[in-house]
């Protein structure tokens, strides 16, 4: 046997390339194919597959599993892997041949997808929750602050008035449209693929709507055919709804830095939200928004990657697919922390008096002006004109007497009307 | 003033450089506008800035371009740097002062911000449409053709019995799912962002909420700053949903192209579908669904435009975004040929009766050999050993009789329940 | 025959699907298809398949034709679907039989590759001189504003001073990273694939050593599988290089934006390179930085367009590779005028005086305060303590008295090194 | 202290976050920090900042990390948060102050990139030996069956004959042009960055130029703010030279992968080389070739990844650079395993007789066919339709007679001149 680099034999170097690492990722899975193992032994038993006493033994074992994984005692060893293999080693280690009947009428094809599909659906879930958490507290944030006026940026430039009540709600408002995409999600996966096996189904009289009662799915996917090829497209529909998010978040996270820095001086964030430098005695960084704007981007490019491993590949099962799930499953870890820790932080945030007196921002309200002049009576060309005249010549006096009072204004936020659209989510 | 290779003045330069091809596409929306801009006139006379009369001529005004726009007599001429500024200077032109007056209290921003969403809430439910007849097209063929067996592939190796009936069904459900994003993107771009004007709201005493009623929106986006920020977020929104059925499309015409090779061929088309070559007199090729899946493919690559160019920038409203709306416009139109190419060309498809007495296919049966096996009573490890025997020394004979009977498999397609699944959409 | 919308046929309908815009985009790829042709021509006499008469006749229609494209007059009438045809039909127009010869020992697979690569290797020669010019421009700017002191930002915080001199030679140097990848994607491109024919070459003894000579590329693409695999693979590498000149004008764009913005106030552009607003009398806004910006993200976008289009497809020319020219040839053409536009734009750039001794900029200096410390023998660790105490009650006094003398620093630009780098390039 | 779910502290959490897996991935950076550690040392003793007692320490300290390193015993505890605190601490329990000096006139942000620059320049120039040791292997393979024909495809559908000659020296010829872009990335990455210090250089007289030829680096990345602004640009070059690789060897692995499909049955592999099913026992699935194309297609969406982590970002540094290296490094490590893994595979490819009457390949000579009556002196045209009408009317025969000759064609596959071409790169 030819040696490689390293004194790694081939035979290793080719079974360590195939099994990646998955004996590390599935453990994120290990709880959901318990579960599921659970239903199809049920179904089996129900069809007569497995006898009473066999369904027995397999959801003792399965129970004594799950407790070993909530326990954190359960790990995948080397000489499996995968997951799939350890449970069904233990169940056979534990009760002898009826731990193997319980892949009767299935494959490993159908049995990751419903346990990936499981883990998503619940953990969609979560981070439905946990968005809805931060949503609140973006809205108490803008109540809190809507007296707190902000300059409004065009191109970048100094433009109109804006104000920390519109800021925090603007971002608040988004994250219900990022919901519908997490919904939109909710629904491709929430469709039971067990009983798709290999992806050509069964010709046991395996019973479908059973599996999908038990594990609490909406619907089947009917389609065998269909449920394989969901491998990758569910996957792609994820990378897009965790995406939204981190889009909303990871731009968010760009003004709290830009504000941050001195030449805004908008806000800041106590001392043990920000990060020195080992050379710069007075530094205060905004490390943890920089690092959520990062893991956002990074969730963003998920989609590419779903997209590259699938695209143009004809129907049918490919191991590629083995390589969907790592990346997917760290980008939930990761958002369900992005969003705990924004949630956390953005609370800590100190606004600061900011002197809209102050030289650079005294054009900020030319627009107000001229609507003043309309309003007693002047064509809006004219009023333009006999503003930007004092702009130039520098006789402008701003005017900040004015009320914005339609619905989502600076004096009109319409929390209420914010919550009511999320409450009909 | 220096001159540029060409002999173009950098001024001309820069002023084509600045609105790129900003005509040719504002066709797309121009009748979006003018509904915008009818309802905005119509909002402004009801807070008394318009008079009746006023608002009369303007409300002819924009019919009589509509008109133009639907016979196709409207262009945006050379002097015009958008569909805007055109309009509007028709107005001008016509009615006087009043044609000026109808840009009170917005803004080019949130002038295109309306439009853009009304074209694009008009075109996913039209895309809906033409994804619910592609169904049922699939529907019916797989209905017709469900005695029709394939061999099915995993890893692109015979594994298991396949049917035509599985397969055209199997494309049908997954477009379900694209439509539950396309669901998710219509309720993103169904917000009026109308009154937001430049991002920060208006000091004249607008009403939103009529707006939103006469341009049938189903509710505001609220705050101005979220409204300002949907720009960019509605694209990548909307290219998601594009892309969930150009996935579907693309994945499909693999399919297709596959399947036509001489070395499946399991399908053909008529002549008039297929291409030939200038070389080889017997070339007929698939050019329609090579072009299918690469259109496809082009439209799943608009997402990563779509955040490249919105990616980390600060809100407030960016010259950036100018660009965005080109190449969304074109997928929106490409995907509507695209589904009506698709729904003709699949419906002249010729199957082909596939010998499945074939060497090749023969151990398409394995897994059912194994089954009957099962059902006797023999234990599965015991009769995958026994037909992998047979396999081995040459002595394997098919089993061709079972019938799969659980839902969605090749016996029991599942039709009627898929298309429930659609009407429950 | 079965009418669609609008009243469009369906074969209408698809051969316009098929034929997409090429007849707009072929006109960029004219004059290299004249001048392959024209090769092709003198091969094919070289080996007795054309007489010189006849070598003549397609000589003397060729140069016509180059002619009319030089003049502008070369268009694409609509009975022709590509370039190709439209001159092989004005061949045999004029010279009847000898005009269908020249396709001799050719396919159309093989005639658009070596048209587009010879754009691709002109275009990209252009691409490097406009970014000579653009280098030369920066350094020159960096000479001349090296004393302009300006505040350098991590994590957008003040931290070290920087310099206008420093900022813009930065971008210099990265330029020639930039043209590494240009090089390479010229070594790419700069390889005959014509001979190849459909991509399985010819059985007529074609000298391909000769068109090689004759179209001064650099050397063969010898294999003629390898020459169709070509197809979307050099699209892919010059999208990169494209890609990497974007990233860099991008980013410089986005310092521009910034630095412009009243917050930092570091420049301006003269009016005629601002942009009002239509509601603010008070806006100078930097547009064309913006559109450079967002053009180069675009650009940056078209890998991931370029890689859906081809990945996982087998060996062998698709039709989906007909949908790779479009964007890549417009990013050539959108590159060529950003560079030219940048480097107009820059050098109307005013460096405005920075008060460095602002209070949010006096922490600049920290270190330097603590290197004269350490370098007056106190040890590091102490003498930051030292400075940061002071930061801390008030006392500190920036030290703006140290010089950097290494290479590469702001009192050491070494833009002489700079250039050299350029030259050895 | 709010107490999080599982219960940890919301410090640890953030600490976590903040953290990520940098001491897991730190390790293959390892080396090339002490490297460069060692030669910052030297250059502090040049410039009289250490003594040379002081120096002798920290390389004695150095070399013995070195060989924990080596020797896989060096890790990197909980209490440190990278491997550069981990060495700083190391060097300072052993020597006292003078593991504290070595910080001096550095700063964490050119430690960083020095060491990924060392990292990467190594790996560049493994990948390519590895690259070129694939190239022979196919060159190798090509020659050994240059006999055996094969079909060629155009559109999937039966084209024109080619052979494994042709194929196996196509994807040599390839990677030709793809070493043109580690190239690229060689030079890019080959400019020491150190002294960039924070990205604005150091007051200390630090002597770029010794560190340079200490380190082997061809040359400066002279401006510091270029240096920094290199961290992003240089794994978005990264990114783009592994990606041109995983390019070529994806789609080889799809040919292998359609090829050993029983409908092709073209080629085959050993058994230790294709796995099993668990249901199935005839399947010989091609495993380790699909996951060389997952593989493949996850490096090539690294470029995205890059780019959305820094587009748009202002210079100097941000955190978020940080997440740049993870995948960089992991893209790394398993195309070296790729590399391997294909051109230890492909050696024991088993080439099948194909047989070229089967009725479905009948039609691969009609090109030739023509192209003897056209030397026979009929015209292209006419021969094209008689050939085409044999075809038609089923009298066609197939003319197998015809013979190659142009470079790079079946009969002269040109592997010299393929082998030259690499040896000149």
């Amino acid at each position: 046997m030819k040696l490689w680099d390293k004194g790694i034999s081939i035979d290793k170097k080719i079974e360590n390339f195939t099994i990646g690492n998955d004996r590390e990722i599935d453990l994120f899975i290990a709880p959901y194919d318990v579960q599921a193992s659970s239903a199809h032994a049920k179904m089996l038993n129900s069809i007569g597959i497995l006898s009473k006493e066999e369904l027995s033994q397999l959801i003792e074992g399965l129970e004594a599993l799950k407790q070993q994984i909530n326990e954190g005692t359960f790990i995948i060893d080397a000489e499996f892997e995968d997951v799939h293999s350890k449970i069904e080693y233990e169940l056979t280690k534990q009760y002898g041949e009826v731990g193997k009947k319980i892949h009767t009428a299935r494959s490993r094809n159908d049995q990751v997808l419903v346990a990936l599909q499981l883990y998503y659906k619940e953990n969609l879930e979560i981070l439905t929750e946990k968005t809805k958490t931060l949503f609140s507290t973006l809205l108490q944030l803008s109540e809190q602050y809507k007296d707190n006026l902000l300059p409004g940026y065009t191109h970048l430039q100094v433009a109109m008035p804006s104000s920390f009540g519109l800021w925090f709600s603007a971002y608040a408002e988004l994250l219900i449209d990022d919901l519908h995409l997490v919904e939109a999600a909710l629904k491709t996966v929430d469709q039971n693929p067990l009983g798709s096996a290999a992806g050509y189904g069964s010709s046991f009289p395996i019973d479908r709507e059973f599996t999908t009662k038990e594990l609490n799915f909406n619907t089947l996917k009917y389609n065998v055919v269909a449920a394989q090829l969901s491998r990758g497209k569910s996957e792609r529909t994820v990378a897009m709804a965790l995406g939204g998010l981190a889009n909303t978040l990871s731009r968010f996270a760009m003004d709290v830095c830009l504000y941050m820095s001195q030449n805004f001086g908008f806000i800041s964030f106590p001392d043990e939200l920000t990060t020195g430098s080992s050379i710069m005695p007075h530094k205060k960084n905004p490390d943890v928004f920089e690092l959520i704007r990062g893991k956002c981007n990074k969730i963003q490019a998920l989609y590419t990657e779903t997209l590259l491993l699938t695209n143009n590949l004809p129907s049918g099962y490919h191991r590629d697919y083995q390589l969907l799930k790592e990346n997917v499953l760290y980008a939930f870890e990761d958002l369900k922390d992005v969003l705990d820790i924004f949630d956390y932080a953005i609370q800590q945030i100190i606004v600061k008096e900011i002197d809209l007196n102050d030289d650079k921002y005294k054009y900020l309200f030319t627009v107000d002006n001229i609507n003043t002049l309309v309003e007693q009576g002047m064509s809006f060309r004219d009023a333009y004109k006999k503003i930007g005249g004092e702009v130039s010549d520098g006789s402008y006096v701003p005017d900040t007497s004015k009320k914005h009072s339609h619905s989502g204004s600076i004096h009109n936020l319409g929390l209420d009307k914010i919550q009511e659209k999320m409450n009909q989510l």
